[in-house]
């Protein structure tokens, strides 16, 4: 049988073909998108789910004229490939490569950038707004957007807002009952009802004025492709309810949709995950923040876990799965998630609260409003803090410092290494006056013997790693390492100090000015912006007090950076071991 | 009659009271609220629509025992009357005095803080959750919430995580119709039809999961004491629908329920507004916004204005009259707001998003994900930026230099008057290559000649109002207005030079490097917290090109500022025209 995928550059070809050649289509792209991710790793599990829909979309619209936006956008990898992008996608989440998600800048078909949950609505109404307006009454915009997604705050904001407009907006509901994790909450339980047919009464998405089709089989493509072309006919705003299995056609991902989500890894046509030999690494600091929580949570009754959505990612499950009625995933709701947390702290409990930093601003205004205005003594555990390597400028949790900095009653620390982690979440559990974030980074530390009795962190307190004569290193969390690293392999060691700020605030004046009364030169080292960050608190110190110390601040560039490995973005940013090395060469040879 | 109120110091006393006492009761609260609000001023419509509610609340729950959460709080003055505060009530909003909205530090009874909108859900829940953590099975947790804050995404998250719980839960909807300004949305629509009796089938919220009672008419205290004393029998999530109507009991406030959100000084009895004589005052800015809006929309077709649920505050409703298809107010919805604008921008339209500073803080994300990510050439006008008196600390507009200020490619702006406000925005609308934020404060400005023809202004360039030989101060915005009369009153101004630097991002560095290359000592004076913001830029510049002039920052300081009137937190944070008056006669003789 010759192969469709190869000739179908852009979607004008896949138009050409006929209707029934179309699930000949939707088995070679599920291929293709196997065989590229099992080797070149990226999100699996979301793309072969919506493969019909994804065809479809493009078989039934005339995009890019018709306004595709895709929510997240894990689900996209069809897409892309469909998309004029098939010859060039095994550079996906590469340096330079594709983008592991629908990127303005990388083609017209992608009408909206993506990366944080429940977008998707609002950008299409805008879009189908901005076509009227122009006298445009034709043109179509169809945002898809999963059950995890639709649950969130903003996408309900945008529905409320669609419902009551004359728009040509086409909500697709893509209903697989997973996000990253299983799908949680009563929309979720009301959707199974319907699905099931034993809600049959209320329907939410006709009460907020939506004409609602559905459910219908996503994987039928014949079904979805009729239904599509019903939809174009009609006007205003429409709501198109489909059913999918996250992971559909490779039988591994069907059965275990959360590792196989982002599986790594692994065997094409088995699906066997390639193995890994972990044994002797340090251990992610998501386990740390996992296997500690439930330590501290078993001797403390008071200690609750919440997250939004990630237990997975931020290894929260491990205390779900030992004390589920103190541990709490809230679905993607990271507002509610921190005002709930604030709640709680009002009745004594001590709340744990994961977040990812990058989605931190999603509830920037409830750490101001419900927790820091109000002092609540709320644990903030800040994970994948920093550059997070391939997912991109969508996800790096960089701002954070600079964000939360401005905040009044607010503790920020950021742990060097595994032990401080342990040791902060242990200090901040016995009761502190104040609330406090704990930032840091995505994967493995630098400890493989980290599992140590806990010890009390004075608050506000640095400390020194190493004397030097010359230059001092301040620097705050894991990024530290790569100044000890750079420190280690030279010649002139003797000359550098280095410094473990710990605490961004309070900072720790008495050793500042000891720091600064003994050093002409200082060096910040930060894994976050340097506008108002780290540095910048260094700096404010310096001018306060008037020192006249020569401040070399290292961290983020004001540029939003693209997607690559953690090494390659550091190395970018000038916060990797080498270019640390070259600058302090530089500086002493001055 | 007996005046019953008046032995009434908390609810206890309440509880006392025969059922058949409560109309009497509700009858002289009413008439305290009217009493202390036409000449103390302050929010009365809300807290009259609730007079029956709050008494029933009190009369048939245990508070402070069982949890009472307001939603927004403006609501709240029959709750603070009832609670132990009726002879402090009439130093409401006032320096020292009552909060305009519940607050912790204030009373037991106000278990949660509240100003901005839907977080009583999420507060309340946290709450039930501990309740039953710590085996209380018989408390109950309810959050009153008005219809225009439950449409807002986050009062959704709650409500998707408590339909789920077996929390003794019971949430009130207050349903007026309108928030500050009427109402708007799919579900508004809903609840319309919920009212007329024409929305019979579909029930969202027993779709969520929700044991729904109502719609319950809100002025009949037995039928609502009835209700919840029924409630309050049942245990699990509950709702209960209640019709009320903003401003009732006093027939103008029924009438204008949008002027009578917060009246000002009024007659008592026949409810007119105590006349101001404004003609020779400046305008406000938000006039000055609203006006020059629809100038240069009526040019500029590609031109939208959008409100999230503050069409009156912002001045946007002249828009709204004049270009109705253009201007959006999209409920309060601040996250689908700032996205809507980012979809618009990408179709050609030029949208400005109006959203007060301090709300801002809920779309946080999504000026950086979706708008400046992007580099979408979004105007953001950030209405009653820094600190903006009675409403207190929930409401000051403080952050937002420092939390923008670490957003790349978002241009900030802070006009000194009228003048440079209707420039920018003139400027902007002509095309800009990237984001921009226009701040200024709330309420008059300066120049009563403020309609002059419109200049474009340079992007990232300051500009020197007045030179000087000794001492620099460098400002931000319509603060800097203070400086100027400061200087004016000075014997030895022609000491002191006056910088309006117009943008805090970009920096104007060669203006910059001239005012550093001349002043031994610099004033940075701003109207927005200091950690992070525009003096801190000032320090970086001065770090980063190692001058070693005396920088002085003058902002908001590192706390939460409580209420008072503009002129007494000015002062009390140093920004005040004395203050700074001071600071010259220091430096000076120095």
């Amino acid at each position: 049988m010759k192969n469709l995928l190869s000739h179908i550059h852009s979607p004008i070809d896949l138009r050409k073909l006929a209707k029934e050649d179309l699930p000949q289509v939707a088995q070679e792209l599920r291929e293709f998108i196997i065989d590229i991710v099992s080797t070149k790793e990226g999100h699996l599990g979301a793309s072969l789910g919506v493969v019909e829909l994804t065809i479809a979309l493009h078989y039934v619209f005339d995009t890019p004229n018709d306004l595709l936006v895709w929510d997240v956008g894990h689900q996209a990898y069809g897409h892309k490939i469909l998309t004029e992008r098939r010859e060039i996608f095994h550079t996906n989440r590469r340096k330079n490569g594709v983008s592991g998600f629908p990127k303005r800048d990388e083609s017209v078909y992608d009408t909206f950038g993506v990366g944080h949950s429940s977008t998707a609505i609002s950008a299409a109404l805008g879009m189908a707004i901005a076509s009227k307006l122009q006298n445009d009454f034709t043109k179509q915009h169809i945002a898809v957007v999963g059950d995890a997604s639709i649950a969130s705050g903003m996408a309900f904001e945008a529905m409320n807002h669609a419902g009551v407009t004359d728009t040509n907006i086409l909500i697709i509901l893509n209903d697989n009952a997973i996000g990253i994790d299983p799908s949680v909450g009563a929309l979720k339980m009301y959707l199974t009802n319907v699905k099931k047919g034993t809600e049959k009464q209320d329907n939410i998405f006709e009460a907020l004025n939506f004409d609602y089709s559905g459910p219908i089989d996503g994987h039928d493509i014949f079904a979805v492709v009729a239904e599509l072309e019903r939809l174009k006919t009609i006007k205003g705003p429409k709501f198109l309810h489909v059913i999918t299995t996250k992971g559909k056609g490779l039988q591994k991902a069907e059965e275990d949709q959360v590792k196989y989500h982002a599986p790594g890894k692994f065997d094409k046509i088995t699906g066997e995950l390639t193995p890994k030999d972990t044994t002797h690494l340090p251990p992610k600091f998501q386990d740390v923040f996992g296997h500690t929580i439930v330590e501290l949570a078993n001797e403390n009754e008071k200690i609750v876990g919440i997250t939004p959505a990630m237990p997975t990612g931020s290894s929260l499950k491990f205390m779900m799965e030992a004390i589920p009625n103190r541990a709490f995933d809230v679905g993607i709701a990271e507002q509610h998630a921190v005002t709930l947390a604030a709640g709680m702290a009002t009745q004594g409990l001590i709340p744990f609260c994961n977040v990812y930093s990058t989605f931190l601003q999603r509830a920037y205004d409830q750490v101001i409003h419900d927790v820091a205005l109000q002092n609540l003594p709320v644990i903030f555990c800040l994970d994948r803090a920093g550059l997070v390597g391939q997912d991109g400028a969508t996800h790096h949790g960089v701002f954070d410092l600079a964000y939360l900095r401005c905040i009044p009653n607010l503790i920020i620390f950021a742990p060097l290494h595994e032990v401080s982690l342990r040791n902060i979440m242990y200090t901040a559990q016995l009761g502190l006056e104040h609330p406090i974030a704990i930032r840091y980074p995505r994967g493995r530390g630098m400890l493989t013997d980290w599992k140590q009795p806990f010890e009390k962190i004075e608050i506000g307190k640095g400390r020194c790693i190493k004397e030097g004569t010359h230059i001092a290193i301040l620097s705050i969390g894991h990024i530290g390492v790569a100044a000890i690293e750079a420190v280690k392999e030279f010649d002139l060691s003797k000359r550098i100090a280095l410094y473990d700020m710990q605490f961004v605030k309070p900072l720790d004046e008495t050793l500042l000015h000891k720091i600064f009364s003994k050093f002409d030169t200082i060096v910040t080292l930060e894994n976050g912006v340097i506008n108002g960050g780290f540095g910048t608190a260094i700096i404010e110190f310096a001018s306060e007090f008037n020192y006249r110390t020569n401040i070399y601040v290292r961290g983020v560039p004001d540029e939003f950076i693209e997607h690559g490995t953690v090494e390659e973005l550091h190395e970018q940013c000038g916060i990797s071991k080498n270019v640390i090395k070259e600058l302090l060469l530089s500086l002493l040879s001055n």
